[in-house]
């Protein structure tokens, strides 16, 4: 081509100008961050997995709407232990007396593995520490975990004493802590964690002489650490501040051997896994956070980020998240909080590709690695991944990649599920619009052409609505008293059996019904229920996801059930599921 | 007290050991990042805000279950352009006929005010780029934005080229933009923006190669800028070794004055703005994000965390953010997900304090702002703000702290939404437990007794139900012939009216029916509704959050409504918000 640049004569434009906002930023100051000019952690790289603390049950627990209720908090904290966490704050004894009780359940049910550390909270009141050792008689391995108040702000404003006066409290607190567990705790292995609160507000100069302090009562040596966590209870800057904070304090303390330094992580500002991962850099040994990063506020950091990050670069996380949907269900049940859609590793979006391009260079990457695993004699799953947008193989924490395609993206009607809700008046979860874009996808693979909403109908009420389905339910009765009880007609390949089933609410009624008659092994995961239209006559939509079958055979399904009857059409949706998982 | 350290006998616990996890770690390696031992960025401030450019109509658009329709698209483009973004990628017209109609509407809608630049993105194909500078016709500034794939991975995998190949398509792209926007871009201000994709998985000297090759090309000069856009578009490690890319980049680019350096960061390690936060120190000059981080998969980098951060370190965004309810809402009903509870700045819960310690501090330092207030003659919202546990004070952008009691916290039964949805089968909406929370506290401080199960239910009643209120709805009739209809006998301070109104759904249409007799200026934001049993004679109950008066005086009220009837349990529900209003 004769081209030339010269040529080429349409106008540019100029620099854009930003105009100021009317945000009153005059009220703010900026961080002021010990200045660490010979810092070295920019050059070190994380080689292994720092020691964790999970603090669901106790940090996280404290910022929930409904605190877990004691039968949830026994389902975290056995979740916790099966996923390898060694050390688990599991509460605030002195604090509340459902805390004492849980720790006092957990030690007196022989809950806690031999090689799991319990720790407990308390602030620096000769109370209220008698009271938090004296939760802790009969453990076996268990930390005290004192706090009390350093910052300049809350030392001034909140408290009132000076600098010296807040030195005294803590050692006085150590000593305390000492006394009781020496009168109570001769038969545990007891371990002592200190924290500066809130560390990132306080000089961190200020800090050491406090740490220093505590320790000339502690007076760690080998095989007696203390741990010295230095909370960023709010997160107050970018994160190589905490990173700058953290050297230089892992320089100046005394006892270095013989101290663990440990990160406690806010995400006021959104940077509290990076902040973590650069102050590990910086030389810190253990971390303090929550699964999927519950805690007041913003949260605390969130731990399965944290180990899957390390997982993806070649690192044990020393953690188990190789089925992080239950991971994720089981926090959703226990914390009555949602996992947002686009949560790094564990979002319902995130192995997820709507864009063309993506979804083309995908699979030219999956067919790659294919070729590398056949070449090599080996699974596609055993063999180095690499992957273009893909960071992890999605089947290492037991998902699948999701190419959801788009009907009609064309002709400027938007997605199936907007066709699904304004055409058909189906509101579907977001979980069954995925699944359901695999199920449109191979139907249109067959066909390569655009599919019309008719058609969209079609292929939906055929793969999830199935009036032509083996399991038909026919007549339903529900009572409650206490408890839910379902008596229902159904029908399996046109035979008719009588059912009857018992339950916390009429679909775990029903599904308990149908293992009477052979169908065991189905376990209701989600359910959401809608009207149609407007109206009292309005029939409804239900929408059960189900996982059907056992262990390796297990197979999450959705159904779905359309009917006047709300309870008739929740259990026409666990049909359907069957229905599926039979087909 | 007389102690000693060492008379201290309970037995030291061994440090805690963790266990190798069945991850498959191995198949994963580190990432080598450029090697920068001379880096500088550590060392470096923030001190203005980067230019930015908001990606939500292109790269925010193309992940979402359902792609924006063109009145969202709109309200999406006007909402930006209001809080201030001057930088707008606004589609991918030669993708998809919906994006190029897109880009045209605005143009002949005259609807991009004088000072704001429009850019549209294409891959580097002639068809392609032809089309896409052909729907730039008629605007007033518009960038053309060409990307092509330089790592090493999708040559290899997904075109077979090699460098020399990938540096000549960019090259030969740059002159089919040239050349089009010369024939067919006369009266336009354009500008060029170049992305090495993935930068961040390309060789950082690699990377420098080809902009520099694009350069010759465009040959930028004072007035006559290229932005070269360096995408994280999978984030592959910590985000130092970002910074550490762009300062590089930076050091060795030609024509350093006459290029915007441009970031763009996903968010797959959760580390994003993090990323985009370092490699600012590290000399970038803009950033592409969306508002919430929307994007594939994780997404990309969040603009309002972004600008907040910079916000509460004393630095003008040049963003308003001033309301940011208004973009929470605008931002989930166009993109139709939701935020989460605890994202920065925005989420339900993150200007909340759960815990009594938290709330005893927050309350101290609020006395001893408002006290700074007074000796200086000033309101307490216009001083310098320091709070414990708050980093901003939430009523700069347009929200209140909220303290969140727990009713019966000490008995074990858990909190106050737990009762409400136990006992009295209210399942209530966050932001209503929220509000409700306030309503209790208030009702408690009077009492400063813990209140029962009944209690609760006679303040929930009393403030949300009222039985009494002045408005109350008597008979309705409720159609849809393509609008929704509704005809109504209601009752205000008991006289009595036949109201009639029309809109998209009965409640919309019944708040048309209410500004008939003079209850203008009441907006619906969020309505939810749910059986209170099972079965089918089970009562419903709804809960709509209304905004209700204009202006300054406009205040947000929720409403509750329990009846046999979904519609008049919702229009009971409108009542009751509206009855409280006018309390």
């Amino acid at each position: 081509m004769n081209f030339s640049p010269n040529a080429f004569g349409t106008r540019v434009q100029t620099k854009p100008v930003q105009q100021p906002s009317p945000m009153p930023y005059h009220r703010y100051q900026a961080f002021q961050p010990v200045d660490v000019p010979d810092r070295t952690w920019p050059t070190k790289k994380i080689t292994q997995a720092p020691r964790w603390l999970s603090t669901d049950l106790r940090d996280g627990n404290q910022a929930l709407i409904d605190p877990m209720t004691p039968a949830r908090k026994r389902r975290m904290f056995d979740m916790l232990v099966k996923m390898g966490y060694k050390e688990i704050e599991i509460g605030f004894p002195s604090a509340s007396q459902t805390d004492f009780d849980f720790v006092r359940q957990l030690i007196e049910d022989e809950a806690i593995p031999e090689d799991v550390h319990i720790s407990v909270l308390t602030q620096a009141r000769e109370d209220l520490i008698e009271r938090t050792v004296q939760s802790l008689v009969g453990a076996n391995k268990a930390n005290v975990h004192l706090y009390n108040a350093t910052a300049e702000l809350f030392r001034r404003v909140v408290f009132g004493i000076d600098e010296a006066e807040c030195i005294a409290l803590a050692k006085r607190g150590t000593e305390m802590v000492m006394k009781y567990a020496e009168q109570n705790l001769g038969d545990v292995k007891f371990g002592y964690q200190y924290s500066p609160e809130i560390f990132t507000q306080t000089p961190t100069d200020y800090a050491v002489e406090v740490c220093n302090a505590v320790m000339d009562v502690w007076q760690p040596e080998a095989d007696r650490e203390i741990i010295l966590n230095l909370p960023a209870t709010v997160e107050m800057s970018t994160p190589n501040t905490y990173a700058d904070q953290i050297e230089y304090f892992g320089r100046h303390i005394r006892n270095r051997d013989h101290v663990a330094i440990s990160l406690h992580p806010h995400n006021d500002r959104g940077t509290a896994v990076a902040a973590t991962e650069l102050a590990l850099m910086a030389g810190a040994d253990r971390v303090e956070g929550c699964l999927f990063g519950h805690g007041e506020r913003t949260g605390n950091v969130d731990l399965i980020t944290l180990g899957m990050n390390l997982f993806s670069q070649g690192i044990d996380p020393m953690i188990d998240f190789s089925n992080i949907d239950e991971i994720r269900r089981t926090v959703e049940y226990c914390t009555g909080l949602p996992v947002h859609p686009r949560h790094p590793y564990a979002g319902d979006l995130v192995f997820t590709a709507f864009s063309g391009s993506h979804q083309d260079a995908i699979k030219k990457g999956l067919e790659s690695l294919e070729n590398h695993a056949m070449v090599q004699g080996k699974g596609v799953h055993e063999i180095a991944w690499e992957a273009p947008y893909l960071p992890i193989d999605p089947h290492d924490v037991g998902r699948t990649y999701e190419a959801v395609i788009r009907v009609n993206s064309q002709s400027g009607k938007g997605g199936m599920a907007y066709i699904m809700k304004a055409d058909h008046k189906l509101d579907l979860p977001r979980r069954l619009q995925i699944e359901f874009s695999r199920v449109v996808q191979r139907a249109t693979d067959a066909t390569s052409h655009e599919i019309s909403s008719e058609e969209l109908w079609e292929i939906f009420r055929d793969e999830y609505i199935q009036p032509d389905g083996p399991l038909q339910v026919h007549g339903v009765k529900t009572q409650n008293n206490g408890v839910d009880t379902v008596d229902a007609r159904v029908s399996m390949d046109g035979k008719e059996f009588d059912v009857h089933g018992e339950g916390n609410g009429p679909v775990s009624a029903y599904v308990d019904a149908l293992s009477s008659f052979g169908h065991r092994g189905v376990r209701v995961l989600d359910y959401s229920e809608h009207a149609m239209a407007s109206g009292g006559d309005a029939k409804a939509a239900a929408f059960i996801e189900c996982e059907i079958g056992d262990g390796d055979d297990a197979r999450i399904m959705w159904g779905v059930g359309i009917h006047e009857n709300i309870i008739t059409a929740s259990l026409m949706a666990v049909n359907n599921a069957v229905n599926r998982a039979i087909r």
